[in-house]
Parts: structure tokens; C-alpha cells; sequence
């Protein structure tokens, strides 16, 4: 089993789900996890871990933040129903974030558990239970920080190598996906060891194509 | 033709510079160029560019930054004598800087030189005219800016692609070296359009073994 970190306001960490989804469905093993871009980038934690986004209150700071914790409280609560409805939820809740561009709120949240098909009554229980969600996420968040993950999305192989892997053309199809998934374990497992490999330049403008 | 940047301090840069010293053997066409490090991550440089190292006398500054302008400055002293002196000037430089742990002093240039077969007369001669070399490695500088280099090894491909390439495992192989250089040039040239792959850990102690 590959863990895949994201956050939901990241879109490279989107096509990163979205090649999860792909290779899922043909039988790769991947598990959802989260990682906090705002509490990976805060100042405050340049030197020790002082700021924590499950301390946050979820009412103030910049709206991105709030909109972090709120889908990854969501996130924990549509994992409760399981496996198959965690990976409908956050699969389409990218979507929604950034195909339809729909902001990080309450409105947009129950909107996509409809649309992914969660139990809604089952799932606004789990919301209610906002610790408990908090305190699933903060151990995802310290696997997270333990592993050394800096960006989203990072995958975790099974043999311990993480690395994050930034690209920027999304793809459903299997064919590809399969390809561009190998390319990544084998710069992963290569005896050349590559710890880096980073393009010089910016990069040219976004394709924002979806590959057939 | 592939431009190679590198700085005479980085470890990186060397594993880089024999990779290619062995695909050029083999017929792969590889152009040496210079980037400083310490220019690049220069804290008055963080803004605009206001700290060059070719502006520096050479006889002020950490001692490490004083070696790799002296180094600079011979290894285009070497490359007025051609193509093939300038590769023997910078992989004999590197092994002599990181395998014999020699200090980036005079001597030390002086005794590569000979080691490389250089012409030591007309190297001398070379070195005596100090802003012709600082110029052309001006040259070098500002033209790894431009592409935003940012770290050694860089590659810079026929095609435009330019990437940072860090790996552990030192290789003088033919074979191993054809497939380190494959697995690069698919990564930067994937319709996946791959920006970056960056290990999440901290890396493992290195190996320190040059592959057979």
C-alpha cells in the first residue's frame, strides 16, 4: 500500500489523486493522507512546530487555512463510511475545488458528500464530533512531519521511499497513468539514488488540458 | 549538445561531471559550464543580483569561496587550451577536491594541471590574464541566471529542458551511466510534464562507493 499525502487547496496534489484513482482502479493500493500546506509553510514553525492547524478555531486567519482544516475535517469524517466513500469524497471535492473552481466552504463540502454518494446524515454526525475529526487529522499530520513531507502531493511506496512529485498534466487514462507512476519508482528505487530532480527554469504555462 | 553547470564544490556536481566525462566517451555531447554557488545563494543576492563573484578580489571571503573563483578562473584558463583539456583540467580538479580531499588552493591547481596533461606554460600565461577569465566566467554566470539554475548538477538539453539532477551513487560504467542519463532525460522530456521529484526523507548515509 502507497500512502499519497495531500491538501485539498494544492492542484498538483489534485493530479496526484487523480493518478491514485486511476491506478486504484486497476488494482495499485493507495491510501489517503493528509498533509497541511499552511502548517508545513507557517513562519512560526521555521524552527520548532508552534503553530498547528487542528489548534486553529476555523474562524479566523487567512480563508484558504480555514477552508484547509474545514475539507480535512470533512476528509475524516466521509473516511468513517470507509474506504470506497473516503476516496469518492476527495476525489470529487478536488473537482469541485479545482475543475469547477468552487470555494473551500460548508455549502460546497455537503454539495460534494451528495455528489460522492456519503451516507449525508452519518457523514454531519462525524462533523459534529469536530475533536474527534481533529485528532485524526493531527495524526496524519504528525505521520506527515515525521516522514519529513514538504509538498503535496508526497507518496510513501511500501518500501519506504517518499517522494513528492510535482507534474502538471492531469491524465484518467490507465495506460498513461500506469507509465507515469512507474517513471516515479524507478527514480525512486534507481541504485543512482537520485534525491533531486527539479527543473532549472519556470515553467511554461499549464497545459490545463485533461490527457484522453 | 547538452550543457553541464557545476560548481568545483559540490559533491553533486562531480557525480554529474564523471557521468557525462563517460557518456561523452561513448559519443553523447557535453559542454562544461560554470555556476556559483556561492554567488547563487548569496544573502544580498536574495532581491537582485548585487554580490558577483567575479567581483570579488579572491583574497577576502570564506576560504570556500575563494577556491571555487581561483577554480573558475583555471578551469577557463584550461579551456583555452580546447575541449578535451578542459574536461581533463575539470574531472582531474573534482577527483582531486573529492576523493583526495585536496584543499582548492594554487598548488592544487597547478599540480592538476599537470596531472591533466595541460599545457602548463601556456596555462600560466592564461591565469596571468585574470579579467579575460573572470569574463568569460561572467559569461557562464549570467547565463545560468538566465535559465534560473539553481543548484549542480544542472543539465541543460539540446531541446530546452534544464533540471537540477542530484543523485548518491558515483558510476564510471557506460552502461549504468546510458541508464541514469535515459531515466533523466524521461523524467524532463514525460507528457506528464514533470516538474520536480524531491525525496520527503532526510537521504540514507551515502554509500560512498563508486559503482563498478
Amino acid at each position: 500500500m502507497t500512502d499519497l499525502y495531500f491538501d485539498f487547496l494544492c492542484p498538483y496534489a489534485w493530479r496526484g489523486v487523480e493518478l491514485a484513482a486511476t491506478l486504484r482502479a486497476g488494482g495499485e493500493g493507495f491510501r489517503l493522507r493528509h498533509y497541511s500546506l499552511a502548517e508545513g509553510n507557517h513562519p512560526d514553525n521555521a524552527q520548532t512546530l508552534t503553530w498547528r492547524l487542528t489548534d486553529q478555531s476555523g474562524a479566523e486567519g487567512p480563508a484558504h487555512q480555514q477552508g484547509s482544516l474545514r475539507a480535512f475535517v470533512a476528509s475524516h469524517a466521509a473516511a468513517g463510511q470507509g474506504e470506497a466513500a473516503h476516496w469518492a469524497f476527495a476525489l470529487a471535492l478536488f473537482r469541485a475545488v479545482h475543475e469547477d473552481k468552487q470555494l473551500l466552504d460548508t455549502a460546497t463540502l455537503m454539495a460534494t458528500a451528495e455528489t460522492a454518494g456519503v451516507d449525508l446524515a452519518a457523514f454531519e454526525r462525524a462533523l459534529a464530533d469536530d475533536q474527534a475529526r481533529r485528532a485524526e487529522l493531527r495524526a496524519d499530520l504528525d505521520a506527515a512531519r515525521e516522514l519529513g513531507v514538504f509538498g503535496t502531493p508526497t507518496f510513501v511506496l511500501p518500501t519506504g521511499e517518499a517522494a513528492y512529485y510535482r507534474f502538471e498534466t492531469l491524465t484518467r487514462d490507465p495506460a498513461t497513468a500506469r507509465e507515469w507512476w512507474t517513471l516515479y519508482r524507478t527514480v525512486l528505487t534507481s541504485e543512482a539514488e537520485i534525491g533531486t530532480v527539479k527543473r532549472a527554469k519556470n515553467r511554461p504555462p499549464r497545459k490545463g488540458g485533461v490527457k484522453p
